[in-house]
């Protein structure tokens, strides 16, 4: 089958893949399209040493497996716990230590045009739903995580450092919960989609008062953004992080001892949810999908998702 | 009279220093004992850019101010809020902005025969509490501080990095919730004191397993700390963050995004409880007190604070 191969080198497009088996358990899913992350660019680059098929965020079809399931559209958790550790009995799978990742660790991901996953991993998808916002269950759910750590109330003042997917996926759901949201950044263009969802917005060169936020959500992706957060946050107030970096970060954490912030690291979230918003319209991710690339086209696609002017590019096998 | 002296080079003792007068609504408190604290050692350092008499845990006696205090033992608060700012008004003046600090921000300390001290920053000492066991109020209030910013349960496992002053303290402190605490510390005669208060204790170069603790408490007052937090504490784990560095830390922040981790910044605690917990023995510091020094003996005073080898040494002028 057709996918996009990285063993470290550059990504290559090739069309010579093994066609994947599903193991027990297991269904063969057709993608559909997938989504392009900023983690697939850091992993790109070595991060977690992962070799294989990238893409971890995809709607399919099941082509192969237990009859209640085929031919539905499906999403898919990316976390793959045992199931038997003592995270996963302590209801951590998230968490599992050998739990595989798709496309992120011991796990062919979605930039192809088959995969397998586990059938315990899968959510259907609504008829109703496109599979243009279904493809955001994964990064939405990863911004909704955030509201099932960190306490936000209806009189919050919430910075979102970032205009990029996450930053402006955050940006939404936290909208959700108070008016009191801002994202800072450095794109007018994807400014302009936050204001058109009712979310203030300031160029990161200008950005609001220090100390004026009670809850900062980093989604910048570089280590500036920590700094930037750690400036903008209150007194006792909440920095909420939600990039992986691939480097060391070098950062003075005197004044978070100082000013007793408290730092969340926030990672997956819960798919049913997002997948829930997206169906009843809560959340619209449609003006975020800013390029579509078929697989032949993946190098390309790699590239447009790292360029700074896309949004969410998307794959189409 | 007669002090500890720091205007940016090596601090000296001087007897020469102004008798210094209350201003309305202060006192003037001739210091009984003072403790030093890595927090003193680190601003002989540069921190904070403080110049002027260092020094904020004491215990004194008021000699001039209003009746009610006269002749009264007491301790004082170290955080001076303005009381009109929007941090004060909102509740958190250990946090305003304009605030001082006693012998840390704009307000000479107590390593000299006197102070001077606003009457709402007083706690009066209890005739039963000995000064050398009230002389930790300051330092147990931030251990306390901990309990207030973090829900520790009685089945929650505990760990606290160093053995030196804060991380005792910090230890007894968790040890009144949970039995589940274990010290980690680079000194057996240290750890030694903490077995004795029925605390488990392990060799740093010993350390327990990774990623089994709740929470981890870091009172180690260096970077490597934060590593070593980093490994111990479990996927959705706590760490809370009790050490100031003078330096840049250069810490990688991916694992706490991939575990999820919270970080909590904690500083200065509730002197009331504080108090309260050595007044009715709940916590006894007798132990922490390793050498006593005169003013005049100073000098000599701070270097064995920094040896390594002392746990609380004392200035009594």
């Amino acid at each position: 089958m057709k996918g996009i191969w990285f063993d470290g080198g550059a990504p290559s497009i090739r069309d010579d893949l093994e066609n994947p088996v599903p193991g027990e358990d297991e269904v063969l899913v057709q993608v559909l399209t997938a989504g392009i992350c900023s983690t697939d660019l850091e992993i790109l680059k070595g991060y977690m040493g992962f070799t294989g098929i990238p893409g971890h965020e995809f709607v399919g079809r099941v082509v192969q497996g237990p009859e209640q399931w085929m031919d539905r559209r499906v999403v898919a958790e990316i976390n793959l716990p045992c199931g038997k550790c003592e995270t996963c009995r302590g209801g951590m799978g998230n968490h599992c230590p050998v739990r595989g990742v798709v496309g992120i660790v011991s796990r062919n991901g979605a930039f192809a045009e088959y995969i397998t996953v586990p059938v315990s991993a899968l959510h259907p998808v609504e008829d109703s739903l496109s599979s243009d916002a279904a493809v955001f269950a994964e990064p939405l759910a990863a911004a909704v995580q955030v509201l099932h750590q960190v306490q936000i109330d209806a009189s919050d003042e919430v910075a979102v450092l970032g205009d990029g997917r996450l930053g402006l996926l955050s940006a939404m759901v936290m909208r959700t919960v108070t008016p009191g949201v801002v994202v800072i950044g450095r794109h007018s263009d994807k400014l302009r989609i936050a204001a058109r969802n009712q979310i203030r917005t300031a160029l990161a060169d200008e950005p609001p008062e220090d100390r004026s936020f009670d809850v900062v959500v980093d989604a910048t992706g570089c280590p500036s953004g920590f700094a930037s957060a750690m400036r903008l946050v209150r007194p006792r107030g909440t920095i909420v992080l939600k990039s992986t970096f691939a480097a060391d970060s070098g950062i003075d954490l005197a004044p978070l001892v100082i000013n007793e912030i408290t730092v969340v690291g926030s990672r997956c979230g819960p798919f049913a949810e997002s997948l829930e918003m997206l169906t009843i319209g809560r959340i619209d991710p449609g003006e975020l999908v800013t390029a579509r690339y078929t697989l032949d086209e993946g190098i390309e696609a790699l590239k447009a998702a790292g360029d700074g002017n896309h949004i969410k590019v998307l794959l189409e096998p």
